[in-house]
Parts: C-alpha cells; structure tokens; sequence
C-alpha cells in the first residue's frame, strides 16, 4: 500500500508562494509522529482553498514552516443538502466518538442541544472542534463541520430553518422506522434539495414532556430505530448512517 | 425517570426454584457499582430462558446469590434473517467498539477475519465475548451475538453459507451504493428471509488482490459507503445500521 501523505488543516490562505505556519501540536505530530522531515510533503486544506501538496522547509519539535506548492483538489462548497446533527452532549468518549463519527459522515453542522436529561454541562467546543479537525484530515474532507455554541432544546426552533426536516430519535415505539420517513421525504421533495438533520438524545433518552414537544414542531419526524435500547451516540450514527444511504452523497 | 434494574447476563439455567450465582465481577458490579442489597432486584438472562426478575438472596464483595422469581420476558429464537459481521480487526478501541456496536445493532454472528493488512493479530476472543455481553445486558437483547474463532480471508468461503449474501465494503469505489444493493436484495428475495453479513476491512483497507478475489465469490457484493475515508469500525457499524434499516429489524 502506497501510504497518504500526512493531511493537516491549517487556518491559513493556501496558494503559490504563501507559507504556512504549524502550531505546534502539529509540528510535533509531522515531525516526531510521522517523522516527516524538511524536504517531505503533507497536504493542507483550509476549508476555502481546496487542498495543496505543501513542501516542508523546517520542521522543529514546536515549530513548522510549509509552503503551499500544487493545489491537487479544488475546493467544494458544503453541499445544500448537508445532513445537520443536534445532539445531546455524553461522557467525554462518547461525545468524541459522535464529532468523528459525524465528521466522517459527512455532517456539516453539529448542535450540541442541552435536554432534562444531559450529563456533562460543562461541553467543551473547543475540544470538540479538535476532535472534528482530527476526523476532517483523516477522512479527506475538505471542511470541517461547523460547530455551533450549546443551545436548551427549548431555544432549537429559533435556531432550527423550517425548511430542515428534523428527525428526532424517539426510544418510545411512536415514531416511523428511519427508512420510511426517508423514503417518505424522497417521495414529497421530488426533484428538490432535501434538508435534514438528526436530533438524538442523552443517555436515559428525552423525556416524555420534549418527546411530546418535540412532535409538535412543525419542521419535526418522529424517528424510529427498532427495538433494541442504543446508546446514545450508536444511535447518532445509525441514522447518519441512514440519512447518507438513502437521501444523501451515498446514493 | 423511573431506573431500570440492573440486568446480567448468566450462564446457570433460569427457572422457578433455580439459584444462580454471580462471578465475582458481577458481584461487584451488582453491590459495589449499583449498590444493590440483599432483597434487592435484578435481571437475568441466559440466551436460553428469556428474562427473569430474580431477588439478591446474598451479596458479598465476590460473590452473590440470585434467586429468579418471575419470568419477565420468553425467550425468542435468534431470527433467520439475523445479520452476520465479519470484520478485520483493528486496534483494541475499535475492535471493542465494532463488537459493542454491532451487538447492539442486532448482529447474531462475529467473524474475525485475517486480511493483508490486519493488525492486531493477537485476537483476544473471550474479550471480544466480555463486550458483546456487557452490550447485550445494555441493550436490552435476550442473546448474545455468537464469536467465532478468527479465520484466514482465504478460508471464509468454507464457513460462509451460500444462501448468505456478503456485502462487502470497497473503498476502491468500484463498488454499488449500500441502499442500491440492499433494495435489489428485497425486490429479488421478495417473500424470502433475507440472510445476509457484512464484511468490514481494515485499516487502509483490502488490498487490490483481496478486493478482485472477493468480488469473484458466488455470494458476495462490492459495497460504497461514498466518498470519504471511512474509519474501519464506523464503515462496519454505518453498513449495519443500513442492513436494519433497509431490510432488517428496524422495518
């Protein structure tokens, strides 16, 4: 196997003649874990550049110098239909596990949504931004998914377009199973984008008061995923999973 | 919320009369983790007897004695159509987590499989059981999924049954969308059990030689799960969150 060249995302513009500039994290990584050295090439995107084979001119155990060389892919802009994921923030692991997972799937937005019952509070967007950076150079994207502050569910519909089905996963046997609503939504948006986003719950799952709230948005689906009690962040996945299979850039 | 009790999975016969005794790590579970005292309520399955309610007759740092009181659930036979997962396996993390997930997806089979690439070769079976059982007491399942001991890519077609289609994931985008495969199978077994597994590579993926040998076995299909880069554990638990959805469980 011919192994990728390491992929970093730097916040820098990228063409001829620029240079970046690792942090030093990053530098630690090329140098002393990949053991990358001057002379050797990584790959830069920025989210607004596209992505460039970029030539190492010093690398230190804190510090890095590259300059931009070739663009090899042109930027995309996030596509219209985009799956969006709010979420109930878990224990630290798990909440990681959904921003890479997400990532990797394609997100373009991650909504940390606080319910009656969400542990961990005290949500760290900062990390979860890392942990989504991380994912975005490994998976090959060219974006990282925007992550926006915490908001109550409560406060969801003001921050919710009406034009973005959303899909929240209901443990209590009332809602459709996933792959009906999709087909569902293909049948009705016939020729149009579908918007749609994935609101899954905390461990312990929403309460009846937001289960019977939530079913009441106008832009909401009661979604089902079968009989087995998930985790949380398996059910996260599970319906990424579904929504890029049946209505997404699987298909 | 009102708690559920704690649930465990055990080895002993479940029945009116029976008594069951805990290992020490389920004693310790039971007392020191969950607190619970003599008089106090669990559930047991066994994957045989279906789910009983017993009493803690004697709870100990390492020991522990159940008395089953009531039969809460009959067991259910594993269905015909139960979703079988072969996979490469990949560092430890992951390997729990494709076991844990699949667990509770639903999956009734795990195959390691030896590829090129595999690491950790050092497969540890009977941890990879200790996951699947510890997801299954979670989920709410009666069974736990069968592991069967690793086996060699090249050996797979003398334990696969042909009547059991492969889904197998290539990441050289030769392969059909999972949602076009999967819809294909219900139009052609229309009214038949659909058997089918999921095969997941490892990192970096099969090799090109894999990839040709399986897309010439009689039962097997080349599976995309799109564009990006795929970790080894998200492709296996996306493609089985798709078998459920599609034609699985979740319908």
């Amino acid at each position: 196997m011919k192994s990728r060249p390491p992929r970093l995302f730097v916040e820098s513009p990228l063409k001829a003649g620029a240079i970046v500039q690792l942090t030093p994290a990053q530098a630690h990584y090329l140098g002393n874990v990949m053991r990358a050295g001057t002379g050797g090439r990584a790959a830069l995107f920025n989210g607004r550049d596209g992505e460039w084979s970029a030539v190492i001119e010093s690398i230190g155990k804190k510090t890095g110098l590259l300059r931009p060389a070739a663009q090899t892919r042109e930027q995309e802009p996030e596509p219209e239909n985009g799956i969006w994921l709010a979420f109930a923030p878990v224990k630290k692991t798990a909440s990681r596990f959904i921003v890479e997972k997400a990532t990797e799937l394609g997100v373009t937005l991650l909504m940390p949504v606080l319910t009656a019952r969400t542990q961990g509070r005290g949500i760290n967007t900062e990390r979860l931004r890392a942990n989504a950076v991380e994912a975005a150079e490994q998976c090959g994207r060219l974006t990282v998914p925007r992550i926006v502050p915490p908001a109550a569910l409560a406060d969801l519909p003001g921050q919710w377009p009406a034009a973005r089905r959303l899909l929240f996963l209901d443990e209590s046997g009332k809602g459709a199973p996933i792959a009906e609503v999709l087909a569902s939504m293909k049948t009705t948006m016939k020729g149009k984008t579908i918007q749609i986003g994935v609101l899954s719950g905390p461990e312990g799952g929403f309460s009846a008061a937001e289960l019977d709230w939530l079913g009441k948005l106008p832009f909401s689906t009661a979604t089902d995923l079968g009989r087995r009690i998930l985790r949380a962040e398996t059910a996260a996945i599970a319906a990424l999973a579904c929504c890029q299979a049946l209505v997404g850039d699987w298909t």
